[in-house]
């Protein structure tokens, strides 16, 4: 442990303390709801916010303040591992996310990359194969290169699909290699600048075709694996193909991929698209499909992916009562695709902002907790439709009825009472909730 | 003709003329395109805007200065459908639509507004009859009444379950009756207020179970009609379950309606959910689900459904762009959607204003044909996607490559060349092409 | 008591309470900073939404059920009055405010609208004195009359101008017949629908004539009364001239008005001029000009002003910082401005949302005073501004410098070191201060 | 010439050109109301996006093609002042606009940086010299090195607001050097990123203090420049101080700068405050402090500043319709404050994206004289206000009526009739002004 040089594993104090280096609410071994909160969080951290972000922003230049730059690119690349499974111990976080080009240096050449990717993940899986830590997803960034100025798969160019492609496959290689448990598809630029110059369909086509294409290799190589999308609806182009979750679920019907993909749903991109975030979440949900989720947060009078970490006590609360009702994630985890502010420029933010996020995670999942085992929304959904259970509306549930014997029933029928839904009490109670 | 007292039928007059009452740029027996504009914009004027507006808002009271009130109820919805039809004839329209409510008086009992529509419907058949107008669509107001505060298939409460069903059968009677082409279902209050004490998954059974009773039924009778429904993002509810059209799709699929319904697709809509109407119609499109549309517009800076008439010319040229790409609507029409503002206030503002919509699109379609016919688009996109039609992109659409076949494709590549998109002068051509 | 007649009046159970009918975190007797929470927060109810909302909507009728209506008009506004006094003798509100139509009927001529005021509020003098209830503030409706189409002070018509002035000047009266401590301004329809028939500066001037008259008759009547301006950004109008804070302050100076106004801020009208709450009133605490507020809180999803009871423990813990920094809001008070949801249909709902809306700003009257006792923010401010305590930033701040000297100063300057913010830490203790 | 190899002065050829490399609507020489084209628009070249773009965005790398990098970096800043002015002779525009760290290299010091600044500023001012171009505006950018992290006038170190001093002591030198009309400032980072830990106070204070040193810095030099400020609302920071017009014009009455400076408005900038371009324009025009404008435009559904060449006709014809109204921006121009998208990656975009600029706002130019010749909004303004001018209307706008007075003529006057708007027929009217 050299990089955070002046800073220990966080271990639990309990609120009050004065250590700004300890979790006031987070304790990994502590047991909710019959599991440790380890278990029922599986927080992991994003390399590419953590270890490549700059602080810059698109007024001004990068400002944090980094300690592992070596002399070459490769260099640089493994000193980053180094520093960034220190941070994992630090933070006693057992995942951890990746691009490819988070980790490895591009190079002059596609082979290059590649050869560096191997390098690279070899120095990492020695890593987990000491630390026991473990790769919760790896994706590939199909973005940030000029290359992929108009989209990867939905680009017009048919070179730039088969550079995607090639990338696509090895990210599913280097999941076996590190035993990842799911895959997440990002589409960075898979959308439109303007609908003026688009084909949307032949892009919707090649999106659907990259997908199948990964789905059937994983298949033939026998990895096992989770594959997840990422929606989000704006930024970086006008419209983003996987828009919000009801939109991407769409796209899977249609392209009959619906059994081949989970979503892994980001709480920034859920304001971006209008939605709070527990609405994508039970979106999800409706539809079997919630996989795993990117841990952030917006500043709603902003329009852009701000990335802040998640220190609103509301947003964790209802994101883990729906976990909770989801039987937790599964495969999933708690993915913090969060970045310091600009002006947190020092080493130690990257733990304090990392405890901040978990710490809030922490009391979300106390309180969703405490919510299901006292049944507060059980209890009010109970009663709320209890029209359902008995009667015409048991009978509507079943499917006995149709528009001939409901309109006999409607005319019989007096005149209907609808109950107050007293929301202003709930919203009062859920305070009292909040630990 | 006599509640439209001075005004006499709206006749083309061209641009530059003094006439107020005259179209100045929609010409129903001019051809664009191998048809009439009549043919090619299948007009509609709706009935609540139109004849049940008052001006009101959330912070004042109606404005709107009308004179078709009668001593009863009956007696003025007697009124408003000669009105309506002298209005029609007056703007050369020959398409209407409604909603049950719009024409009836809702009586005392569900009985009382069932012999209601039974009695004015027969007024509107006989109006039909004689001037040779066409009944576009119609629905059922499932969300002003108080019994559906919280929805109507989607309220908690099964009794108005029942009461709905009641008024969707109806519906479908009376569009047999009238021989209406489409039937539309927008989802007023089907949605949710909060998150909190919702039940969705029973919420979204319950709105496909009385869609698929109306398609059954519709089938039963053997009424032969094209169901659409209407996506809104937002307001009255917090979420409405159709928020926009790929929403909608993803519900359609889940529930094996997908082959039931099209999307009847508004602007102001497309604007709340944070999309360009263009790109709600290609979307629509896309998935082969183009049914009608319903013209309004959006004031961008505000955040409610203002239902303006549309006069903005880049909205109306890109939607008929869109709906020639369709091969039309089809069976669907362009409905006005849109209430006079509320400070027109006097009956010649409903002619004013449906003159100003019709001449908007009339423009619209003059400038989208031109486009078509000197392949403005087309070019652009022919010559952006020309990597697909030969060589390796060629293959990749022809499905014959996987990601081992693309990665050796693109190992041995160099390096990508993407060309300029021009964007900019692509739009200043654009302006070119508004007549 | 009667109206709401199975309730008692509402007192301090403290958290866990079963009770729904009291107060768990308010205790108006607690002494927070050196007075009671009733000194402290001086709530007051608001007539229009408590007694005159009908829980209608732009797509539903009224659903709320009320049992006040008598056989006329004036009979209902008497039991009205009865039935308010009662609500807050049982919420124990010492305050109330209202607009001159919420509690007269209009009548059939400006005269019997005078009239109808002078009887009412005799009666409201008379509750007053028995409970000793205060008036917070009135204010007059300029908006909800289609008179008032295009605005009352800047309406394009001058005998509306001249009505809006005798509303104006019977508030004024009222407000000294009934010892109000404010007045308040709210433009409803101050504002332009269109630019394109607007002639701004005309109404701009006029705004500030109508103002400045209200100033001088209350000097000339002898009454000392704090007025307000309450600002909003849009809605009704597609821009309202007090858009917010810092625009209405820009009219004040122009129009020399600044030294007779302070402003009422409004949670809800915040949020959509795209502030948040704690901005405006930190703007108006710069300017001098913080007044009074109007606590409400706005679903930042919607559009619109929904007008919710609070029930966001950040908003209030923020809100009551700025207002304890500000060594209280004097005259003004904390106006509950909202209104029960439409779903909330019992008279006991308007009890139990203002219970909500009391204990969550009790919360944050708290959370803000434990803040300020542990001087929380002031620490972090102390040391990161306190470059400007010394050396040449205390030159500065004493106007001791200029472009040339500051030069000489940044030459001989080494390279600038800025320390990091830490401002995800800052958020996460925060947390641990919301009571 | 040699940077735009293959492009040729720019010369106007008329609609319908097959030249895209020709103005299609602009003629410089054109006379629209007594003046030429030229003298109307006073457009400008801006040098940040135009030499300094990359292409780059929060997701992406740069990705321009450009061919004037040098050995050096001061041989790259000669090279682009060459091409900088060849490409201001190609487009025919006369005015140019940069901020210091546009023109210079930084250097590895304060010292050097102003000696980069003295070097290109001697070749600049030799090219205006030979070709007669001149220097709309300059700045100083105090946003985008780390150092300005918090702001520059408004950090909270000292050092900070004197690095800032000396920058905006050369401006001010360079500007009488290069016989400046206008000197900007755009308060890139004057704002806060969260209220938690500002000290709002002290940094508007300071932000006026700097502002007040410049002012009197150019009197004491004997520089006669008309001072600009330009407001925006958000991004990058949470709140820029500069909000919009009213807020400038705000803080000006506070701190006594109101007579020193004027506004320079932007089109993005207005729709990120939630306002039109044209309400900018105007509240500006209202306060007489229109000074320039900074002629961009936002893509409406996306949150952020996207500084989009204007294409908008709607948007020039009513931004010059306010230009008009003012008798034109007299020192101020339209300077193209847009950069090119980051898929126009060639240079000959540069020359289509101003010819693009350019021609909308010739079209815009020419629809508003167009209107104002016709007197088309004139007159409605006539009719509509006409009650101001005789009588109550009359005696109001000269000030000679109070409330009693007015109470009076209100209580003798019937019932108050309102005009209809007929807003919709304005609009669609307004489409025909299109040119």
């Amino acid at each position: 442990m050299k990089y955070f040089s002046n800073i220990e594993k966080v271990s639990f104090e309990g609120k009050g303390t004065k250590n700004r280096f300890a979790f006031r609410h987070y304790n990994p071994n502590e047991v909710i709801m019959g599991k440790t909160m380890e278990e029922q969080l599986r927080f992991a951290v994003a390399y590419w916010h953590t270890m490549n972000g700059t602080g810059s922003d698109p007024f001004g230049d990068g400002t944090y303040i980094r300690n592992w730059n070596g002399r070459t690119h490769m260099e640089t690349a493994k000193n980053k591992v180094n520093a960034f499974f220190e941070l994992l111990e630090i933070l006693n976080v057992k995942y951890f996310t990746f691009h490819d080009i988070d980790i490895a240096p591009q190079g002059e050449s596609l082979k290059e990359f590649m050869d560096n990717i191997d390098e690279i993940t070899d120095l990492i899986k020695e890593k987990m194969d000491k630390t026991g830590i473990k790769l919760l997803w790896n994706t590939q960034n199909l973005f940030t290169h000029p290359r992929f100025i108009n989209g990867a798969a939905t680009s017009n160019n048919a070179d730039v699909f088969a550079y995607a492609a090639a990338q696509v496959k090895k990210t599913i290689e280097v999941s076996k290699k590190l035993n990842g448990e799911n895959i997440v598809f990002w589409g960075g630029r898979e959308g439109y600048e303007s609908l003026l110059n688009t084909d949307l369909n032949l892009e919707l086509d090649n999106m659907a075709r990259l997908l199948k294409m990964a789905v059937d290799y994983a298949k033939k190589i026998g990895h096992k694996v989770q594959f997840l999308i990422e929606p989000k609806p704006k930024e970086p182009m006008t419209h983003q193909y996987d828009h919000d979750a009801a939109t991407t679920i769409a796209f899977l019907y249609k392209y009959n991929l619906i059994n081949d993909f989970k979503l892994n749903l980001e709480g920034n991109h859920a304001t971006l698209a209008g939605h709070t975030f527990e609405h994508e979440l039970r979106t999800a949900r409706s539809y079997g499909l919630l996989g795993s989720i990117d841990a952030n947060h917006a500043e709603t009078i902003l329009g852009w992916d701000t990335d802040e970490f998640p220190t609103n006590i509301y947003d964790t609360t209802l994101a883990m009562y729906e976990i909770l009702e989801n039987n937790g994630l599964q495969k999933g985890g708690i993915n913090f695709d969060a970045k310091v502010r600009r002006t947190s420029t020092s080493m130690e933010d990257l733990v304090l902002a990392h405890i901040a996020g978990m710490d809030t995670y922490a009391r979300g999942l106390k309180s969703a907790a405490k919510m299901k085992e006292e049944k507060f929304f059980d209890s009010i959904i109970q009663e709320r439709y209890a029209s359902y259970k008995e009667g015409i509306g048991a009978s509507i549930v079943s499917d006995n009825e149709n528009l001939e014997t409901l309109t006999d029933y409607a005319m019989k029928n007096g005149e209907i009472e609808n109950k107050s839904n007293h929301l202003e009490y709930i919203k009062s109670m859920l305070n009292d909730y909040l630990v």
